[in-house]
């Protein structure tokens, strides 16, 4: 796992302080394959993975789908056939803090190990 | 189960007919709690269900996945917490078939089941 993927989770909390621009810099290049894409004026770390195929893509789900739950901290997943739209932030403050990316680096650790 | 989710699902092929607006005239009563949405001008099929939490929309998605498998149809599911939104067209066509009515009605079945 990459140093990112190992570092601690805080608690969502409300007041929890967004990303700031130069942590979004330096968080980034450590997510080659993630974006930052604003929906509703709220910024959202998202990536697509390639599947095998439906039930693949749901299995994929199912592994972040547990990880999410031990670490309260959930994403959305769109499931389709051969691909898993995984896209994490952080309800509570309205976009992004330092878990979400934390998160994301732990689901590209659970790709590389399937 | 209703009637509609009774019927026999066609395979999808390229080349099936996309129902018409009569059929759609028919169906739709019959699925109160789905719309269609058009995105990138493909017709969609799409209800959100209300679920108890993030694993709960996890757990709905499954019984949904194995039933899109057992028929080869394969809907998206968007996991969130609390809620699984589930649409439902034909790849192969560019549309609506009469199939994805009758998928529809079953998921409705299934979440009536639950």
């Amino acid at each position: 796992m990459s140093e990112l993927a190992n570092k601690q989770c805080e608690a969502c909390r409300p007041g929890a302080p967004l990303v700031t621009q130069a942590q979004i810099d330096e968080l980034m290049p450590q997510l080659p394959e993630w974006q930052i894409i604003e929906v509703d004026g709220i910024n959202h770390l998202t990536r697509i993975y390639k599947c095998k195929n439906f039930l693949d893509a749901m299995a994929f789900a199912e592994q972040i789908a547990q990880k999410a739950e031990q670490e309260n901290h959930h994403p959305s997943l769109l499931v389709e056939w051969g691909k898993l739209t995984v896209t994490w932030w952080t309800h509570k403050i309205n976009g992004l803090h330092e878990s979400d990316f934390i998160m994301a680096a732990r689901t590209d650790a659970l790709y590389s190990d399937r």
